[in-house]
């Protein structure tokens, strides 16, 4: 049975993948699983056909049968639970993979969409620039201690795995703010991920709805 | 082979129940497995030894012969794996539970750590009060997408799990802040949580070790 996603029909990122159906979409291409999408309003997102499955009102939802999921973390867990390649089978090795999925979301992420909150929402406050600098300092220091741990190494544990899909997808929100540029490792990290073909198909997938509808 | 997991010498939180080992000491609770801890320094939290298996010099780690790993979601995972009784056995609960795992990291926790800062490090800001009252209103936005979901249930989705012992845990966070309370469906779940026999041992074993330091 083909899993049907839902995904943003106008993505406020215009494109550049950093809505949460991108990490799904690319687990999806990792794995050689056909998937279908479901282009959601704002206005539907908040309706109680759409709640009653994704309860915060957010982007993505899976449904696959009567099985319907929410969380991008929890929805690339099953798609790597569920096929080979994005976990080892061998189970030490994938506890630790499991380990990075958690890190990229619980440890390294809400700095990274804290930083990004000033931007959006706070720039004619009067404080804007001082808290800038302490978001940058607390994203460093993150960036710092994930530089350290992977070194010259291509990937954080062994093969490629979904830990590193979700850890590049995170670092990719710094695009442009020069701060992964600080650390060239990470930044080649990044560079690595984005290079895969399943994540350029993946992305090339969520940019064409934002093409189609402006186009 | 009994795990050992790092926990704080001196918990900042005073023996509250709010350092990361809370949740891994209570998930070993409800599973019926046996522990050992090894206290650890802030200073010994940033040396080459710790930073091995934990590389954000943080607090839990876990030991279980040759496997290391870190992330208190992970380490609850694993333990949930591994076990019965935190995870339903049936595939689609089972997904269903993990994805609140998910949920309570990803969308309820990082609006909840945030609308804890400024209280210890802006409290000197000007912009203190305009902030509080910002980060107060995201995390009632998530609160109530959390109660109408909830609604009248005892758990997040049929029986207690390892998704609900993780919601408990974080959202205990906000005990003291009024905002709990405003939502009465919230309010009793996490007091149904904190009156599980495991948790009150779980508890008891981190009180123990700020009693015996402070005793």
């Amino acid at each position: 049975m083909t899993p049907t996603i839902t995904a943003f029909a106008a993505s406020p990122d215009r494109g550049r993948g950093m809505a949460r159906d991108m990490p799904v979409r690319w687990a999806f291409e990792e794995v050689g699983q056909p998937y279908n999408v479901r282009l959601v309003s704002f206005a539907e997102m908040k309706e109680p056909a759409h709640l009653a499955h994704q309860p915060f009102g957010q982007i993505p939802s899976y449904e696959e049968g009567d099985l319907w999921l929410f969380e991008s973390g929890a929805i690339v867990f099953h798609i790597a639970d569920r096929h080979a390649s994005l976990l080892p089978e061998e189970p030490k090795a994938r506890a630790r993979a499991i380990t990075w999925m958690f890190a990229a979301l619980s440890t390294i992420e809400p700095v990274i969409t804290e930083w990004e909150v000033p931007e959006y929402f706070e720039q004619d406050k009067p404080w804007f620039r001082e808290r800038q600098r302490l978001l940058d300092d607390r994203v460093r220091k993150r960036l710092r201690a994930l530089s350290a741990r992977l070194g010259d190494a291509d990937w954080l544990d062994g093969a490629f795995s979904a830990g590193d899909l979700l850890m590049v997808q995170v670092l990719r929100r710094l695009h442009g703010s020069g701060l992964l540029e600080e650390f060239s490792n990470l930044a080649a990290y990044v560079a690595r991920g984005e290079a895969r073909p399943a994540y350029k198909r993946a992305f090339a997938a969520q940019l064409a709805v934002f093409t189609a509808l402006n186009g």
